[in-house]
């Protein structure tokens, strides 16, 4: 035995001789003692943040850590850590790490929350943050664009993190690349949990975005995997990947409103990530593909339905010799291996064409170069209704190789395409609710293109070097991939797991009750006010979810200062209002948002309610947004305005609401800005807002609008004006509805208010 | 002595056994053969051409090969296996080689002459042309463009080759990267002798390619290494780097007009090149700088005289958000360690800005983003004759870090700029007449920017890790480079280095005489015509180097058909004609080149001579190409037309001769077009034609002239009418110049024929 007992000291003395790890912990408390702290940092000290609130602190972690011996930031305890108020943090040096805190209650003063950085030249390299959060930290306002994790340098990680609720505009995290110390970074974003992103209303709301157009011709190699991304609805694109050579692998996207698109940049590998939606929201995405050389493999789609932009698979049409910061053509891209289970039109080709607006658009807006030396190949489709059409070529796909593709689509026909066979399959439970098709098709060939052996696993990882077959999933038994549970990704610490409490109703009798019971209700809570009248002088402050409500159509009697809101919508301020009738003195707003610092989102429903005898029904001010804001069986009566959403004219393609729903109401004797609710700038890209307008009747309307258009929705992309009555409105147009984007009009009885009219190309002003 | 014995044996088996080198050698002697051996062809196969000339032969050479037994074919004597007619070489497969072939006397009926594929999806991979010959094997039209070599597949080579005498439009040799089979290809280009390539007369006559602005985003990784560069003036582009992380090294740039260009794509390394001129002709250029991440380290510049576009250093300007095939802003390039001995202005910043052209030319066209992110940093000057103004900063350089260069500037002020020391140096010869500074600045301290570790070596490839200095060559003995030593490069049998010898005087006392001996001599040769007149009826045909002269003015009547030329200007026919009158019947031209199939370019030098009564004095056709045209104390009287050089009206940039020059000369009763020549569209990087007319009288010109400018010039990049005297000509102008380019008029007496006009924008049709 002697030899063995040798050798074992000899590992054990190797081990502590070559790891010689230090281990200093500093424990801080306050602002001064961190600065002290980082002051004399060195390798393999820890410096520990005391538990407790650190407010408005902007901390430079500069330090010269090694592998063996890193120098740690920390939480004494993970999640004990509160960073509030004006705060930042900035890391540079080598061999970092940041860990358990908790960044939230405030915004940072610096143009990003966490920089790998501490100025131009300093940057963080082999450095991670981890096990932290970021929520609602956002800036006041929605204009004021910032990151919340800048990368720079190389080798750097932001792993099993929690970031939620990002508001303002700017990705949520972002890769830069400028200057030679940050290309070939092979950053890591990895194990992290995107939690909710609401619609932002207009671009610039990524959740990551590698690089820019300005570095679109970099070597990243920035890899981003196994992350959840749950309800990332800030805009079309969730990942968009503007350099080159990165790597997107099995992250899960959840039920979020947007695509992993290759925005700019080139050869990126799409590989084994899992797309899942509802069946019924059109705004969930896949992939959208411009520029060269991608491998888009073995990724799964759950019932997607996102259209065009948003569809499953969407291949671009380029613009010949695109400017740096459009379309470039799509060439030499390999689609393969990916399964599609009930989702609409996966395979789009030609996405993005517009040769028919040559007439309105400069020569270097249009997109005609179709996608060249391309692969779609080996994909398996499974339909438990079946799609009419599978594919959609918005141009030829003649530069398109279509290959071993098999379809279940249920004995429903679609246009027969060469490459695409039908097939009887059956679907396979994989866990978490999932079913895909796993077998059924082992006849098909694969086809195996240049390269194609370097495809050497499924999306679980098994080998496809022996009984390799089509689709997604290698046929295998017991998969049970828990890929929805929230615990595998994110801290050790947070849940953005609510409990479901049910609301507290509140009965109010008099005005001042109403006043002090809506204060201290918790958000969710529902104000009822017993039968009666409520004369108010003061804005009511709606910053929570709250419900107003009576049982008879109690009345709020307003009567403050002219220009001021009977209900003033602050950030977070979510307000149903149920059976009332609200009136001013003519001055006044009924419903208006703060005209500045609207650093979260507001909401306003208004069901079987009157408003009557306000300035304006509704102002929203710039900068504020609500993702929906509705009218039902609600009448607009006696009003100099009705609903104002027109201050987003900085035509960079913001809005004020993302849905604006008109149902069954009445307007009568509005006089201006019946309805007003503005988008501006071209932006093929962007898809909102949506105008509903139905089963409506505007009476006396629009006397003193000065364009004599009733219902104002200039640059909105889904406008429905259906089954309304308009009757003496005093104007030239009903409305002027835009052709070419999603703007329809039916069954409405028009009668002595002009004309509804629709223009195939509105003029806007180029974005970019 | 024993256990050594076995090793050896042991070696010496494993050795066979590994290697298992096959050797097969099948001899070939005609098409026939050829096509029957390649059609079993094997790994190990060697196909041997036997010696002599093959044909319209179009060879694909499709074979499987392995790293251990190649495919050869090769010739039986290098240079003794001619390939001529309309033939071609196609290569497919895997380890093939091609070695000792001469193509010659003819062209290729494809679009190349060799290329490594035999369809678009069979390509060649780790294949090699070597030690072969492609002289003067041109299309037999300008505009008919090919390429000599084009690569395709990965892992090729073309090596000690030698290519020469490139005419016609496109690269002598191209790499191209459509397809992902084509991608990281990491191709040889070694150990070359490009020998001249004579300037095209426009765009599109690189002498090697490396992709194009459509494959600008694809990683490349092509070496160039140790060839030499001789007199490649095609055009303003030598090297014409269009894709990404390509290798520029160690090679020698020989009196050429030219640069090495970054022209689309990244991160390519230009190390350690020689660029030597003569001190002199200010066309021989550097390195021109477009695009990202390019490191220009280690190169010496010997006499560089070009300027703005081919200066040695030239850092152009971008276009913001460029178009793919324009100007991408610079940005994180690195130019260290560079040495540069009587080169004039060797850095220049913003070259290209064409600001001041906004009112002409659209946005898209517009270089205004200036470098960013850019090291000039650890070069030395010196000047044997001081330079006024070492750097030019056509637009400000403030995105540039300018440190620890050094200049020895003779004592001649220059203007102060931080970054630049002046220093007294002194030169040490390196062999082939080249004298640079090595030492004198050690004191200085080198800059070290991010990444500058990797520069481990000087251009010797001596270490810089201790006592590293600025500047591209450390302090060493000895150093004797025999780097212009032509055997080092190119082919073991073939040699461009010709004999002089002295020239034959034939003379001649008649017409048939005239013609019989004009047949009969060779190239260089004189045609000395004793006193009298000389009267033809048939064209006098030029098809190589000639001089017809007379002692006192004999004379050339020429009666042939009308629009027949006296002297006819074919392939390779250049002429000097002196003291001789030249005399048609009103009809005729007195020298026109051939309508077409000029495969080869011709010259034209007139001397003391007289021309008179002809159509045209001087008729080029389309597609024909002189270097120089000259005309010298001669006088053009009583023609029709005067010197027509004006066919080429493609508007791609192409002109009928580099240099036309009338210096002395005498111009009367010419009607129209007297002198004329054109080039057309919008093209900033060419750089001719150029126009002398000096010394020269033009009298009762124009009279015909339908645009009334008595010299037209369109197009022409640099034009000097100096010391002129005009009168009595019926025009209005008597030039109209383009000020914005290098057009100048000085000392011209103006008489009754209207006024000499400078425009300084003329409108250009745009090219891109």
């Amino acid at each position: 035995m002697k030899p063995y007992f040798y050798l074992s000291v000899f590992v054990v003395i190797t081990f502590f001789t070559s790891c010689n790890k230090v281990e200093n912990n500093i424990f801080v408390s306050n602002v001064n003692e961190l600065t002290e702290a980082l002051k004399s940092v060195k390798a393999g000290d820890d410096i520990v943040l005391k538990n407790g609130t650190y407010k408005d602190i902007n901390i430079k972690f500069i330090g010269e850590g090694t592998e063996g011996n890193p120098i740690t930031l920390s939480a004494e305890t993970p999640g004990e850590v509160f960073i509030e108020g004006e705060s930042s943090l900035e890391i540079s040096g080598n061999y970092l790490k940041v860990d358990g805190l908790f960044f939230r209650n405030g915004h940072s003063p610096k143009t990003n929350v966490i920089a790998f950085r501490t100025s131009k030249k300093e940057v963080a390299n082999h450095s991670t943050v981890s096990n932290c959060v970021i929520l609602d930290f956002n800036n006041l306002q929605r204009d004021q664009d910032n990151l919340w994790v800048q990368f720079y340098g190389k080798h750097n990680e932001l792993s099993n993190c929690y970031l939620a609720g990002k508001t303002n505009g700017g990705p949520t995290v972002r890769v830069d690349l400028k200057g030679n110390q940050s290309i070939r970074n092979y950053h890591k974003i990895i194990n992290n949990h995107f939690g909710p992103r609401p619609r932002k209303g207009g671009a610039r709301g990524e959740t990551i975005q590698l690089g820019s157009s300005f570095t679109s011709m970099s070597p990243s190699n920035t890899t981003i995997a196994n992350n959840l991304f749950e309800e990332c609805n800030g805009e079309v694109e969730i990942i968009s990947s503007k350099t080159n050579f990165n790597i997107i692998k099995n992250n899960v996207f959840y039920k979020s409103e947007g695509s992993v698109v290759t925005r700019h940049g080139n050869y990126v590998t799409v590989d084994g990530n899992y797309f899942i939606g509802d069946g019924v929201n059109d705004q969930f995405g896949g992939i959208r593909i411009i520029n060269t050389g991608h491998w888009v493999i073995n990724n799964l789609f759950y019932k997607i339905k996102g259209k065009n932009f948003r569809s499953p698979i969407a291949i671009m049409n380029g613009i010949p010799k695109s400017p740096l910061n459009r379309y470039n053509q799509v060439t030499d891209v390999v689609v393969a291996y990916n399964t599609f289970v009930d989702s609409d039109s996966p395979f789009q080709f030609g996405v993005g064409t517009n040769i028919a607006q040559a007439a309105v658009l400069p020569k270097s807006e249009i997109r005609s170069a179709r996608p060249l030396r391309t692969e779609v190949v080996n994909n398996v489709i499974y339909n438990s209704v079946g799609d009419k059409n599978p594919i959609i070529e918005h141009d030829k796909a003649d530069g398109v190789t279509f290959k071993s593709n098999v379809i279940d689509n249920n004995k429903v026909e679609f246009p027969q395409k060469d490459g695409l066979v039908a097939m009887k399959l059956s679907l396979t439970d994989i866990g978490s609710n999932l079913s895909f098709p796993l077998s059924g098709f082992s006849d098909v060939e694969p086809y195996i293109g240049f390269d194609f052996e370097k495809i050497t696993e499924d999306l679980l990882g098994n080998s496809r070097s022996k009984n390799n077959q089509i689709g997604a999933i290698l046929a295998s038994e017991n998969i049970n991939l828990n890929i929805l549970d929230k615990s595998k990704y994110g801290t050790d610490w947070y849940s953005n797991e609510v409990e479901k409490k049910d609301p507290v109703t509140h009965n109010v009798t008099n005005a001042d009750e109403l006043v002090s019971k809506l204060k201290a209700a918790e958000s969710g809570d529902i104000i009822n006010l017993n039968d009666g009248a409520y004369a108010i002088s003061k804005s009511l402050i709606i910053n929570k979810s709250i419900t107003i409500q009576s049982n008879n159509k109690s009345e709020i009697l307003y009567s403050g200062d002219e220009n001021t809101p009977a209900l003033q919508l602050q950030p977070y301020g979510k307000l149903v209002l149920k059976n009332i009738k609200l009136k001013g003195t003519n001055t006044q707003y009924a419903f208006a948002s703060l005209k500045e610092n609207m650093s979260n989102h507001f909401g306003l429903e208004v069901i079987d309610s009157e408003i009557s005898n306000f300035n304006y029904a509704l102002k929203v001010f710039k900068q504020s947004f609500s993702e929906e804001i509705t009218f039902t069986n609600t009448a607009i009566l006696n009003c100099e305005n009705g609903l104002e959403l027109s201050e987003e004219t900085n035509d960079r393609g913001d809005y004020n609401t993302e849905f604006l729903t008109i149902d069954n109401c009445t307007f009568n004797n509005v006089k201006q800005n019946v309805i007003d609710y503005y988008r501006g700038g071209y932006d093929e890209s962007t898809i909102g807002g949506n105008l509903l307008v139905t089963n409506s009747t505007f009476t006396n309307c629009g006397a003193s609008e000065k364009n004599r258009i009733l219902i104002n929705h200039r640059g909105i992309v889904n406008v429905n004006i259906n089954n309304n009555v308009f009757k003496n409105n005093k104007v030239k147009l009903v409305a002027l509805l835009w052709g070419a984007k999603n703007n329809s009009h039916s069954n409405n009885t028009v009668t002595n208010s002009g004309i509804i009219k629709t223009e195939e190309n509105l003029k806007q002003k180029l974005m970019y």
